[in-house]
């Protein structure tokens, strides 16, 4: 029988019992214990290490729970068979990443991603949120509905039908984490042998999502109506990806009869559907809101995908699907299991949000926050000399230029660059290689209007020069 | 040319302008202008109607961006050619949804599932949100790493590393909205052309998504220590999924010896992988935690999945990944676009929690509180008649009872479910339909101490009667 040759510390921060196990376990790891030995009783232990009879018990029942040890009835204590040994140490060579982004010599960034956020309703949510988390509302910590709360859910429902034209009841929303995980929810639905086509120039995420999910992702052309029919006819796809109220980079409107050519185009195959990513259709300057394109399904073959992101903020990470009840079955068989990604709270808070008006409210204040700023850079872009044609304007928060010279795009970003100004080359959106007359893209949602009127002035006299 | 004829109205909500554009969109669609046609100018319109030129001018605006009609330089505005057009009635046969969960005659329900919600720390969640939601945290707002916050996946090492000794860094997690949505996420990075092999009885719920996600599942059997190395060996999985710190339902601890046949199983070809799902390891009522299998792992073959659901509660909806070396480059290429499913401030304030030490004690405090439930059901089943055996128990929030009699699970649940008592076959967890020993599961996180005590007794009651 192997004896326990152990100094116990009083004084450690470990209790006896831990000491006692760490030790034995030690001592069979390093194999100074071998296999089938027979341990000392724990009344044997008890009156070696002077310890009382139950720390010598809990030593060895966390040994026996970790499978060191084995009690054989009548018998005692024996070391189990083990095979040679893994070694906690491990390689710690994975490399730690870099957190810090890297500063960029950059005064004023068009981007034409990111939101206002100076505006955000703080206290608002605040004011939602410690409602929300009160004690009576236990409820909200159980596991809801994977297809999100059915409260919210209707909320949506009411939005979208007054502000979109949208036709849905609440079963057919599914709400989710975000954009991209509602494209992988949905490839569980329509599986991934399909080919998808997107516009381009276009959402470069999208696309490389439906790639990373296994989709044959084609690409589509855009003429002036947005994505060209007699492209998407030969192109061998059964689902088209689109952006009708303002197709995202290019700001076309898609007019009603390229909507009725989808719209039939998709008619003609049971297995096709068209994708109406609605991103940012809640700013629209001029007129009333476009409606969308699932307002004029009537054949279910329409799937809807709205966001808070740019309405609300990015990082909420709630957006939604508008399911045709075609898909709505399969939902049921293939997409149910999977839980709802948003937390109940946030989606609690996101109801109250929309049901008492105050996103209708914040709405109204960004769209005539963002039509000043729209107003500002365009009013300078109209002095400004040599452009031939500004388009895309008036909704959303970009715009595109192109100039009357035949200056690059990169002749042109590095021209702004210079001036400590980004702009963004509408090439880098084309996700077919083709390119196009050289035309830059301004965002101007992130920057204060004093920023938009200097650095428009500022990019103006840094594209002057070269004229 | 086509002549407007129409009353505008002043007393109506709508403005004039969308007043003639809609009455004009209208005449479209109806086909009562007819394509090609010329509509008057707008001066022209604005002496018909008695309306500002503006107003006349804002309604062809949206009749144009909607692609009703189209300007012709110098000759006026044509209305656009378009075939036979979708009408906005839809079918609305989609069948709304019950929300009401059917009332059942249940008085006391031993489920498996749930936690007790009545201690989670509202007071210091709501304190948190306040303090997150403050506007000068305005960079919480914006879209963050893919992987989630950095601060966050540091916390959530540094309590891996205490509590379970994991060995990770901050690199190696990547955060998400759920189990599910990570397993999702995995099989990106994965592939879904390996076979995974889950233990069974086990937890039907994993099983199910993997089989949604396309991947080939195989059950192997349990022995006493866990999964069966023979059969995991001839099952032709290259996956296992395993829980070996709390096993979901039988409640075994896997040995060290059995741990080591797996990482050696793994070891063997280099596409294996084991993923260890650590759902409840924080509950252990008797020494020390059990130490995690991804700490005893040198050659990076373990996919460590952890979650909060069970710690905090499942309707926040944050788990994590802890991936090996090598799945991080996959990650890289295939994850990395996947933006972060939980939002912002989520993780702020539950890394609030973690860092300002609220988690370590809200464990301690359940873990006292679990371990009460734990031993007035243990204290009360041993008081009861008939018991042949009660094993599972000391960890996490069930234990598992078989009765000495040849009565079936049925029998048993029927007896109970006439007392109103609500219990679990232990059948129902197996996932290859194969019958084992008639077993009963009881869950004791979501009822009162009381409770426990009330439905132990009436429990023992009503299988007494029978033997």
């Amino acid at each position: 029988m192997y004896e326990i040759m152990l100094c116990l510390s009083g004084d450690e921060k470990k209790n006896l019992y831990e000491q006692i196990y760490e030790y034995i376990r030690g001592e069979i790891r390093q194999g100074r214990i071998r296999c089938g030995e027979r341990l000392p009783s724990t009344r044997l232990l008890a009156e070696q290490l002077d310890v009382s009879r139950s720390t010598a018990q809990m030593a060895y029942e966390q040994l026996l729970s970790e499978g060191y040890i084995e009690a054989v009835p009548c018998k005692g204590y024996f070391v189990c068979e083990m095979d040679e040994l893994y070694h906690l140490e491990q390689d710690l060579s994975v490399s730690e990443e870099r957190t810090e982004e890297k500063a960029e010599n950059c005064r004023y960034d068009f981007t034409p991603n990111g939101i206002d956020l100076d505006h955000f309703p703080y206290a608002i949510w605040r004011k939602l949120s410690r409602e929300v988390l009160k004690d009576d509302q236990k409820e909200l910590f159980h596991l809801g509905d994977p297809k999100g709360e059915y409260a919210l859910r209707k909320a949506i429902c009411s939005y979208l039908h007054q502000a979109r034209g949208v036709n849905a009841q609440p079963s057919q929303i599914v709400i989710g984490a975000g954009n991209d995980y509602l494209q992988m929810l949905l490839s569980r639905m329509l599986g991934t042998k399909q080919r998808i086509a997107m516009e381009s120039p276009g959402y470069r995420h999208a696309y490389d999502i439906f790639q990373r999910l296994g989709y044959d992702c084609c690409t589509v052309s855009m003429d002036r109506s947005g994505m060209n029919m007699k492209e998407l006819g030969e192109s061998g796809a059964d689902i088209a990806y689109v952006m009708p109220s303002h197709q995202y980079p290019m700001g076309i409107v898609m007019p009603v009869r390229r909507r009725q050519e989808l719209l039939q185009w998709a008619a003609m195959k049971e297995e096709r559907y068209i994708i109406e990513d609605d991103y940012d259709s809640e700013f629209r300057y001029v007129g009333k809101p476009i409606p969308s394109l699932q307002g004029s399904d009537t054949c279910q073959k329409v799937i809807y995908i709205g966001t808070f992101s740019k309405s609300i903020t990015p990082s909420l990470r709630i957006s939604y699907l508008v399911l045709p009840a075609g898909l709505l079955e399969r939902y049921e068989q293939v997409g149910r299991s999977f839980s709802c990604t948003v937390s109940r709270t946030d989606q609690k808070m996101l109801q109250l949000f929309m049901e008492r008006g105050y996103f209708e409210r914040h709405l109204n204040k960004m769209r005539a926050l963002y039509r000043n700023k729209h107003d500002i850079l365009l009013a300078q872009l109209k002095q400004m000399q040599g452009i031939k044609k500004i388009f895309g304007e008036r909704s959303g928060v970009h715009l595109l230029v192109q100039m009357a010279d035949k200056r690059t795009e990169k002749e042109l970003a590095d021209c702004a660059w210079k001036a400590g100004i980004r702009v963004y080359p509408l090439s880098e959106y084309s996700l077919n290689g083709s390119s196009c007359e050289a035309t830059m893209i301004l965002g101007y949602a992130t920057m204060k209007e004093g920023e938009i009127r200097e650095a428009a002035e500022l990019l103006g006299k840094s594209w002057e020069k070269k004229i």
